[in-house]
């Protein structure tokens, strides 16, 4: 399959700007150039018309709960602890398989719709969860999240862990990795730590965990052990391998030295921070220290969407508030944590998240037509302080077309928000 | 006109929460009942089909600077001073009454598009503001910003200001209401402010500015005055008359009990202030302490959109943060923010802002078609948290439709758009 992009305005890397029109040739799953327009030549099975459009990377939703779009509106407005313990876990314990798939689906078309291209999921019935991504044809880092608060579920939670990542990673055609998950420092003890970091070493895969996301669990960490989650974690090993470590809202300059050291990848989740009250992460000292922040939209129940492009925005402005400085996180930096930094924390840093030959082909392509992209001084800042997650209109994974024109190509929209809604009324 | 918006789920105050299903009559220019459904009655000279859908009061942003749109994206990433002194001024001197007629109505198009019902302007070249606000059909409260930093300015400004006040208040079939602006207490002495009270006092028109905005302000402000900016204005006599106070991000807890006990409607901007690197203005506090806080989207240059969806949502989550309470600002509150508290800011206060009888007909309708509106467990909380301005698919202001199935009702959107991408090229 060869596919033209034409005439598209493009962001290939965002440290470089924007090329104001340039001719996209794809080739099976890889960029194949990025050429002056009317430059491509050969046939093409296919032509994408990119005029007044503008193409960036795919978006990487580096940390997310995807089947959580259940519970999206489920619990409002709630002290944490009456959150996750009077709503959210009693919830969960009624789920079942069927209903994580249906809302696993619901959730890609959601991030399709938004200009997502690859994620990474940490949540409970993954073998669902990867048949979902299957069908949906999108990439991602799956994960069982393993919590053992008492020994006895040591054993059997990291079973069942390790069971899905052998039976996982590399499935969908490579479209599917597999991660290691022990849910936070606060829910696992060091044997836990300790025997994922061995299977994950094992499986050369990453650990994709919750790092010092409230002040209150750092605090009772340091009570408990006399040091951060972030320098426990370091004294136990766990950073030998790759490790996602979402949140770090609450770290010290010791901790983003060691996040730096051990080339550990922050997930910075804006949203959900602001609105469970966490506080601010301090995103702009990190990249400044050399840590890698990639961005994600944590699950639909704390968030309330999937929309990267919503959280990108609030992640560039979220920033300069916390640096006290409105120079931190500029459009560029802010667009690379969205996409690149993000395709770096799953894993494929060196295959994609930018448009160039010989990367990987997942890209998105917005309609510059609603009027919130005049006068157009700037389309990269527009991108990320204007554009909203309805802006996009094509998304492509591997060279693989999943939405053009705003129609979906690979899931039935229709039939799963039938099941959605059916399954809803059972849950009540 | 008899209009039936028919069986749509209807919010008519936000904290009463949803009606499920209503039939809502509009007559001539005002509600005349929300009904069970198929209970309306009558003849009806257009129905709309509100299944689907959601019905909401009309979004208030109460305070921008609508033709800055010309400058969206201008200037980006900047320290607040190189922003406004190399930037944004210079720019400014280059306006005229021509490209601030049509930048506006490129904002009222994204207005419109995203639901705003009414807003409070303050500007220059106000007469080609109030000309495009009557063709819009939108309702909004003008103004021309008075900047007298030297004696000399202070007589031809405060004229200005005074004149399209007399000329403006009450235009377009009362749909247009003036106020005077000092812009700031920093770029205002104590003789405009006083003039401008004495000018609102017999005009019977509010008085709207810029408060406290700024660290640096306050600190400067209480070293020349030896007091805060709100403190400093009380005293003067200018909440003698009703005040719209934009910003207040820094102010304490003797400003928050002044602001309070003079019913001054305090305007949050939340997007600005963050981008800026302003701060976070403690809009929870202010409410318990029985402050009117409204919400706005400050001008382009510094959000970078007017879509009032997207700032109730900041609104709505930063508050929690900044008040380190998930409880804090509830999705009611933050829809009240958006809502009717911005109507009390613009003097609207007794006729619109909810959705009922006798209240004037300004409202509008979200598709609910949009996959991140399921399951639907609490459709208020979706608009809050989840729902985008591009959800929006009919707006009405007084009765009178301003778009209907996306579709503009009021405003060549393409001719608009193709004047201002001249004026932009001009410009440049």
């Amino acid at each position: 399959m060869r596919i033209l992009i034409k005439r598209a305005a493009v962001i290939a890397r965002p440290e470089e700007g924007l090329i104001p029109a340039a001719d996209v040739v794809v080739e099976g799953r890889h960029f194949a150039g990025v050429l002056a327009p009317g430059e491509a030549s050969g046939e093409f099975d296919k032509i994408i018309d990119g005029e007044g459009k503008l193409l960036a990377p795919g978006f990487v939703n580096a940390h997310t709960h995807l089947a959580m779009t259940l519970f999206r509106g489920f619990a409002e407005d709630l002290a944490l602890q009456d959150w996750l313990e009077k709503k959210i876990w009693p919830a969960e314990r009624k789920l079942t398989g069927e209903v994580v798939y249906w809302f696993a689906l619901l959730g890609l078309v959601e991030m399709i719709r938004t200009g997502t291209t690859a994620f990474a999921d940490m949540y409970f019935f993954m073998e669902e969860v990867g048949q979902a991504v299957e069908e949906a044809g999108l990439r991602a880092l799956l994960s069982y999240g393993i919590i053992a608060p008492n020994p006895e579920r040591i054993e059997p939670e990291l079973k069942r862990a390790e069971g899905f990542a052998r039976e996982w990673n590399g499935a969908a055609d490579g479209r599917v990795r597999a991660a290691l998950s022990p849910h936070a420092p606060y829910t696992c003890g060091p044997e836990v730590w300790r025997e994922a970091v061995s299977v994950a070493k094992e499986l050369r895969i990453p650990i994709h965990t919750h790092v010092s996301e409230t002040k209150r669990e750092v605090m009772e960490h340091r009570e408990r052990y006399g040091k951060t989650p972030v320098q426990w974690l370091e004294e136990l090993g766990v950073f030998a391998v790759p490790v996602l470590a979402a949140h770090c809202v609450w770290v010290d300059e010791k901790d983003i030295d060691i996040l730096a050291a051990h080339n550990v990848s922050v997930v910075h989740c804006p949203s959900s921070n602001l609105k469970l009250a966490s506080g601010i992460a301090p995103t702009w000292a990190m990249l400044q220290g050399g840590v890698s922040v990639a961005i994600g939209t944590d699950g639909a129940a704390s968030n309330n969407t999937l929309d990267m492009v919503r959280e990108m925005r609030l992640a560039a402005i979220l920033a300069k508030a916390k640096a006290e400085d409105p120079r931190a996180m500029p459009a560029p930096e802010a667009l690379k944590s969205a996409t690149q930094r993000g395709a770096q924390a799953l894993g494929w840093g060196k295959d994609l998240g930018v448009i160039e030959e010989g990367y990987v082909a997942d890209c998105v392509l917005f309609d510059l037509g609603t009027v919130h992209f005049l006068p157009g001084h700037d389309p990269l800042a527009d991108l990320v302080y204007t554009a909203s997650g309805a802006d996009v209109e094509m998304v492509m994974v591997g060279g693989e077309i999943l939405m053009e024109g705003r129609e979906l190509q690979t899931l039935d929209e229709e039939k799963i928000v039938a099941r959605c809604r059916e399954l809803t009324r059972k849950f009540r």
